[in-house]
C-alpha cells in the first residue's frame, strides 16, 4: 500500500493506494467520528462492492446505511441529492455520522456535496472505484452537482478525512472508463511532469492492459501532482486552475452534446487537443508536441477530434465556465508538454480557427 | 454609526449598524471583489428598498442583478433556491460577483446558502431589514434552507464579507415581526449577559415603540454577544449551541404546526419558557427566575405558552434537532439568569412534564 498525503493544515489527509483495501475497515475505523456511517453508492458499483464493504464495517462494529442512487453524470442534479437527504434524515443520521462515497466521480460529487451541506456538513471519506475518481475528482475536495445550464455549477469545496483507492476495483471497470481515467493521468504528465508524461507514453500499453503495477504507479504520481497543486491553492484562486486542461473545451462537449454522450474523460481528451492547437497557433508549442499529444491520447483509445458543434455554440457554452472574469474567457494553454499556464491573453482568431477546424476532423 | 466587528481570522469582518446606511454605497463598494452584484431579496422588502439601494450602488459604478423571489419560511427551499442559481447563470454571473442578501432572515439563510454553493462559493453581503436578522440570522455564517422533515437542515457555514444594518427599515416592519426579532434579543441576555436582561427589563417599552437609541443599543449588544460567541466556535462544536436556547423547542413547534403559522422568534419565545421550565423542575433557576423571563416575553408581545402538539409529537419532532448525538437529546438550559448550558443531562420525566404541561395552558 502506497500513502499520498494532502496538505492542508488541519483539513490534512491521507489517500491510501494500493489492492484489497475494500478488505481493510482498520484503515476506515480510526477516521470515523462516530462508530455509523452512510455509503452512497448506485446499483452497479454497489451490486460489486457495498455487500463485502459493509460487512467488513459492521464486523468492526460500524452501522451502516446503505443508500444507492441511480447511476451516471444525467443524475447528478438536485433531485439525486434530495434523495441523499431525505434517507438520511429519515434515518437520523447525525452531525458525527460519516458519509462514504463507493463509486465514480458522480457519486463522489453528489455524496461530497451532501456531505458538505447535510446539517451544515459532516465528515466525508471517498472510496473511489474508478480510474478517473482514483486520479483526479475524489482528491481535493471539488464537490458538486451540475445545472441545466452548466455542469458543476453548484457545489462546495469540501475536502474528505481519507481517500481510499483500492486498484482492485479497476479490474471491473469498462474498457471505457479506464480510456476516460487514463485522460486525466495523461493530464497531470502535459501541465506538470515531462518525466511522467514520457514514461506513460512507454507504459501506455501495460495500462491499457491493466498491470496493476503500472497502475498503482499511474494513480500515486496522479495523486501527487495533484495533492502538490491542491495544497499549494486550495481554492482555485492560482495554479490549481492548470488542472483544468481542455475542460474548459471539455464541459463544451459535454454540455453540446448532452451530459452523458461523451464520458468526461473523453471530452478532456478532445479538450486538451484543442487546448493543444491554440497553444500551437500561438508558438506556444510545436505541431511535433502536439502530435505527441494526439498520439498519446489515441493509444490509450481515447477521442482526439472533438465534435462539431459550430464555432458560436462552442464560444457560448465554454462562456459558462467558471474561470471567466470580467466577462472574459481563459484558457489553460501549453507552454511546452510538461508545463502549463492560464491566461486570457490569445488571440481569438486562433481560438475560433482551431474550433471552426473541428468539423474537418470529425 | 457604531461598528461590532467579527473576529475569525481572514474571514473577519464588520457589522456596520446604524440610520440611514442604505444610502451609504461607499460602505459597500470596498468590500466588493468586482463592481458587479446580484442583490436578493422579496416583493415586499424589494418594493420598500431595492430601487434606492440599488441606484445608490449603480451611481458609484456598480452593475446590478435584482434577483426577487417569493416571500416566507414556506419558500426557503430547493426551489427557491434553484430560481436565484438560474438568474445567477442566466446573467452569467461570476466567482468574483457579490450576492447581497435584502431582507430577512429567509432572504439571508437562501442567499447565503446559494453564496456558498453557486461555483462553489462567491462573495456575499448580508443587508438585514428585520430586527430577528439583524441581532442574529444574519451575523455568524449560519446559511441553508428548509427540509419537509426538519427546518435548516441542509445549508453551510458561510461567513459574510460584510453585515450592514440599517436600523431605519426597522420603521416599516409589521409589530409582529418587530416582536420575533426582540425574542433573539431577550435570549442574549438570559444566556450571556445578566446586566443586559435587566436592561431589557428596565427599556422593554422603549423597543416596542421603536426608539431608535434603544433599538441601536439592542442591535450592538446582540451583535457584541453573538459575535464573541461565534468567535469562539464558528462550527458550533461547543459554546455557539448556547445560542440555540429555545431553539429545539421552537424547531419542533414550528414544523408540528406547519412552517410559517408561528414566526420563529415566536416559537423561540415560547420554546425559551418550556427551557426555563424543565431548568426550574431541576432547581437551576427559581419559580421567580421564570417568571421574570415570562414577564419579559409577554411584553415584548410574544406567546409564552407553546401550542399542545402532544408529548410524543414534541419528542419526535425535537429528536431530529442537529445537536443530537448518539441518539440523545441535548438540551439548552438556563443555570441562572444570564448563564446557560448545553446538556444531555436531565430527567427525562421534567422534559415530558414540561411538554405536558402546554395543554394546560393553551
Amino acid at each position: 500500500m502506497l500513502t499520498v498525503r494532502v496538505e492542508l493544515g488541519e483539513r490534512s489527509y491521507p489517500i491510501q493506494i494500493g489492492g484489497g483495501l475494500l478488505k481493510r475497515p482498520d484503515l476506515v475505523v480510526p477516521h470515523l467520528a462516530q462508530k455509523r456511517v452512510a455509503i452512497v453508492t448506485n446499483p452497479l458499483v454497489g451490486g460489486l462492492y457495498l455487500a463485502a464493504f459493509s460487512a467488513a464495517l459492521a464486523d468492526s462494529g460500524v452501522a451502516v446505511l446503505p443508500i444507492v442512487v441511480p447511476d451516471g453524470e444525467t443524475h447528478k442534479n438536485w433531485e439525486t441529492l434530495n434523495r441523499i437527504f431525505d434517507q438520511l434524515l429519515t434515518h437520523r443520521a447525525e452531525r458525527k455520522t460519516t458519509l462514504i462515497a463507493l463509486g465514480g466521480g458522480v457519486i463522489g460529487d453528489l455524496t461530497g456535496f451532501a456531505a458538505a451541506s447535510y446539517l451544515r456538513g459532516v465528515p466525508f471519506i471517498q472510496v473511489p472505484t474508478t480510474l478517473l475518481a482514483q486520479v483526479d475528482s475524489s482528491v481535493g475536495g471539488k464537490t458538486g452537482i451540475n445545472h441545466p445550464l452548466g455542469k458543476n455549477m453548484i457545489g462546495a469545496f469540501y475536502q474528505p478525512r481519507l481517500v481510499l483507492a483500492d486498484i482492485d476495483t479497476l479490474t471491473t471497470l469498462p474498457d471505457r472508463e479506464l480510456a476516460a481515467g487514463l485522460a486525466e493521468v495523461i493530464k497531470y504528465g502535459l501541465i506538470h511532469d515531462p518525466a511522467f508524461f514520457a514514461w506513460l507514453e512507454a507504459n501506455i500499453a501495460r495500462l491499457v492492459a491493466r498491470d496493476p503495477d503500472a497502475l498503482a504507479h499511474a494513480v500515486r504520481r496522479s495523486c501527487e501532482i495533484k495533492a502538490e497543486i491542491v495544497g499549494a491553492d486550495e481554492r482555485e484562486s492560482g495554479v490549481r486552475a492548470l488542472l483544468n486542461l481542455g475542460h474548459t473545451f471539455g464541459h463544451a462537449i459535454e454540455a453540446g452534446l448532452g451530459f452523458g454522450t461523451w464520458l468526461h474523460g473523453e471530452a478532456v481528451a478532445a479538450g486538451s487537443v484543442l487546448a493543444a492547437r491554440v497553444s500551437q497557433s500561438m508558438g506556444l508549442v510545436t505541431a511535433a508536441d502536439v502530435a505527441r499529444v494526439v498520439a498519446l491520447f489515441r493509444r490509450a483509445k481515447l477521442p482526439t477530434e472533438a465534435p462539431d458543434l459550430g464555432v458560436a455554440r462552442y464560444l457560448d457554452l465554454m462562456g459558462l465556465d467558471k474561470k471567466v472574469e470580467h466577462g472574459r474567457l481563459r484558457l489553460v494553454l501549453l507552454e511546452r508538454i510538461g508545463s502549463a499556464v492560464l491566461t486570457s491573453e490569445f488571440p481569438q482568431e486562433s481560438l475560433e480557427s482551431v474550433l471552426s477546424g473541428c468539423s474537418e476532423h470529425a
